[in-house]
């Protein structure tokens, strides 16, 4: 990794000006039939997906469930798939991740040295030990988990006021090396969200195929207009637009017309 | 998965009346010189470690974490390590995932279906959506964080209350899928976790390594004699009790030393 994920990030917003994050979150069984015979589908799948979408993409998010549940092959699938991602463009590996001591040291170590990403996300729960071994490598960046738009989000962010904790805690940390993960079904919780973490980088899950409404979602969610520090993900929607042939012309389309409805 | 977790681990801990789950956290740059030229390091290393203390272990526990930062030879490792442990210990994938949707599916299809583990950890904070796909799995089984022992468990465990809700949270779970990850090192915290979740079985690190002193951990945190519903797991103070040669055999000396220390 030659240079930090925020240089990276920024340089990448400042040449397209808009916020799209695209989520490779390629489920062996939903990837269309032109490519399941392939001796590595998903990398058949990803290859074609990202030459055809990366002018559009602020940055592109692959999701480590869906290559660990296609085992050894899956994990090719996932290191050669971040190779082939222009060195330009910002890689988050969406993971979860968050345990403390020698193992997240163990995890910094897999994705940000051997797997090569620029930014990962992490859940918070174990507190600052989740951190520091993110922050001892150098240039990395981390989004942890603020807010999700789930139904079980009620569960403790909401009535566990972790809703409330979690945006307190994120402010000790550097907003160059931090950002917030920020569930996005739920306006009002985004610009309370943002209310809280001004400056800070949001990852917006839940446009698209999970539902939200962008505008909304841009207006409350975005920060000043010069610096919205905002990554507006869609997966399933841009990525599995089309089950036929077309499947990467289609992503293309649906990666642009997400491009420029994100141009604030 | 032939049996279900519930099945193995009662008929594993009636057969060695002891609680000793063995660690796999098979970190490469710590492994013996003597086994650092193989081709595949950690799984010699592991291959060694299983055979010589098995007869101990009433379950054994690799972190995913280690296997990941060696890359897909370690991934490989991993899938033959487990293979490898004899069918009737069951094995708990130390993941501490917590996704939801397609993507916590994903994760139990890699470990449940593909790599065919017997129970996982899972972080709760995302709420019930982190569970239901975990239920979904017949025959599975996962351990939520419940409380964690490292300094920055303050932050939100101890001052975020989670440490009340989390014990509240899993009540409404059934005590044959799903159990407790409970940290060792303030036993007053481990009587209080029992108080809070009698009958619940309890997978408690921070033994040995990490401190924690046994014999307390044992009286306040076992349930009924009868039905002790516990799990002392111990990392590096067995498989990494010597670097040289005779680490398999140190590795089995120090088994055999907590497995009878924790017969009650």
């Amino acid at each position: 990794m030659s240079k930090s994920f925020w240089h990276k990030y920024q340089q990448r917003f400042a040449k397209l000006g808009s916020h799209v994050c695209i989520g490779l979150d390629s489920q062996l069984d939903k990837l269309p039939d032109s490519v399941q015979k392939a001796q590595n589908p998903i990398w058949e799948f990803n290859r074609a997906i990202i030459d055809a979408t990366a002018d559009f993409a602020t940055a592109f998010k692959p999701n480590l469930a869906f290559y660990l549940a296609d085992g050894i092959r899956g994990m090719e699938a996932l290191y050669l798939s971040i190779s082939h991602i222009p060195n330009d463009i910002p890689v988050i590996l969406d993971c979860k991740v968050g345990d403390i001591g020698s193992t997240m040291s163990g995890y910094v170590r897999a994705f940000f040295q051997d797997m090569k990403v620029d930014a990962i996300t992490v859940n918070p729960l174990m507190g600052r030990d989740v951190i520091s071994p993110v922050l001892a490598e150098e240039g990395s960046f981390a989004f942890a988990l603020a807010l999700t738009s789930n139904p079980g989000a009620r569960d403790f962010f909401h009535d566990g006021r972790m809703k409330e904790m979690v945006p307190q805690w994120l402010a000790q940390y550097d907003e160059s090396r931090l950002g917030a993960v920020v569930g996005a079904t739920q306006v009002n919780d985004l610009k309370d969200m943002r209310l809280r973490m001004p400056g800070r980088l949001f990852l917006v899950p839940g446009v698209g195929a999970q539902g939200g409404d962008l505008k909304a979602v841009l207006n409350f969610a975005s920060d000043t207009p010069e610096a919205p520090r905002i990554l507006i993900n869609s997966s399933r929607g841009i990525i599995f637009a089309s089950p036929e042939k077309d499947f990467a012309q289609t992503a293309a389309k649906c990666a642009k017309e997400l491009f420029e409805a994100c141009k604030l």
